[in-house]
């Protein structure tokens, strides 16, 4: 498995957008990506601003399928505007929890 | 929902037992611990000291049980020998993927 771990800072004026933009994609990923096994989304209690992306993929390939999907680059327009900091880590799954929605 | 991303950097001569401690953990805590919905694992395919754990419980109070069990407090203390930089980050679910295993 293939953890995509994104961790974001937002415009406070754009939040609303974003926040849209990004459940939306979260949603579909789930529903139409081949391999997204799973796609969380988390905003810090403290600071609205900071989101987290946890994204689990069956391999790196339908993690780069999902970037050509609709609803990713429809979320990404919002994200290019909206983002003032990202950081990116990549993880090998040694404990992926439940079953995936394939089964 | 109650979301805590722990990201660890794990001394290069303690990786196994660290790795054997906190597999032991993840899936103690999925088996027993009330409220944990999630317990995933990474490690960074390009260096294998630097972990993720990405733990998803109903409610704060649930993550704070989690931390009196006998199994966090194993593997509690190889962390304490074997972390060296450690970043937890708490959030609040805006999505979580899929039934937890209390259904």
């Amino acid at each position: 498995m293939h953890i995509v771990l994104v961790q974001v800072v937002v415009r406070h004026e754009l939040l609303e957008e974003f926040a849209r933009a990004l459940l939306v994609n979260a949603q579909q990923s789930m529903a139409h990506d081949a391999g997204c096994v799973r796609f969380d989304v988390g905003q810090e209690p403290d600071d609205p601003t900071r989101w987290v992306l946890y994204e689990v993929y069956e391999s790196p390939d339908d993690h780069r399928r999902h970037r050509e999907s609709p609803h990713f680059r429809a979320y990404d327009e919002v994200a290019a505007r909206a983002v003032t900091e990202k950081r990116v880590t990549t993880y090998v799954g040694r404990q992926i929890t439940g079953p995936s929605p394939e089964g």
